[in-house]
């Protein structure tokens, strides 16, 4: 078995066991330079937090223990092709790849709205089913001057 | 002042304060029946953690104070217009309206990536910047045929 093999086995068994124990059947594991530095898995119902996806947790596990809001040249491994929601946090992590197992329409098939969110999050603001609406633009972009103008700023 | 307004304004203020303070230029609140029940602001690079933007934090805020992960009913007034990991958050959290002041373009022009990540989620895995692969999916859907099986399972 190649290393590849061994650590998507490990995230698919985080996620068989996560439903034995009340969570989602997502589990995900964070890897740099051959070793998992991370593990995750969905615990959005049991954790009153919609937030909590397996890969939400792995990533936010893996900054905690590096000190660092960068994870360039680690990897992800996931049990579920992940849904925007954690494709976004891995671009914002900096992850340098991501391997996943079961695919979006697997999901969708299990109960879960990973592809809805896929096409309301392509169209423009007034087509989605959410109602959205923009006030005080001129008033926020305070906080963007204040930014730019800012020294001593971290980037990321 | 219509309480619209007034809500714009105190995420505003939010991300104003918190670049003071060290974090990014982004604030959001999360409002139920006309009162405010979470804040939320941009703790990525103080806090080590790449998903927490405004959004996401009032949104963890707002779950767990209320001891749900549905946030149906509620409101979200952000700063900016979310990235697509907080509007992933934002559906996955049922919230039933966004209000939004600075655009994806305004943050872009201040140098962060929404834009960049708005474009990559909407391309086919295939053609991101970000490489991914398929592995081990036949093993994987065990997760998910546990998940069907289960009886007490809490939906989401």
């Amino acid at each position: 078995m190649d290393a590849k093999e061994k650590f998507m086995k490990k995230a698919i068994e985080l996620s068989i066991e996560n439903v034995k124990q009340g969570g989602g059947p997502f589990g995900a594991v964070i890897v740099k330079d051959g070793e998992i530095i991370a593990t995750g898995t969905n615990r959005v119902t049991p954790g009153c937090d919609p937030t909590a996806h397996a890969e939400v947790n792995a990533i936010r596990e893996a900054a905690r223990r590096s000190g660092s809001f960068d994870l360039s040249g680690c990897e992800i491994y996931t049990s579920c092709e992940p849904c925007p929601m954690c494709l976004g946090a891995i671009y914002w992590a900096r992850l340098s790849k991501l391997y996943y197992a079961n695919n979006k329409a697997d999901a969708q098939d299990a109960g879960f709205d990973d592809s809805f969110i896929y096409k309301e999050i392509a169209l423009p603001p007034s087509e989605r089913r959410l109602p959205s609406e923009c006030l005080l633009r001129d008033e926020a972009l305070q906080a963007f001057r204040d930014w730019k103008e800012k020294d001593d700023k971290v980037r990321y």
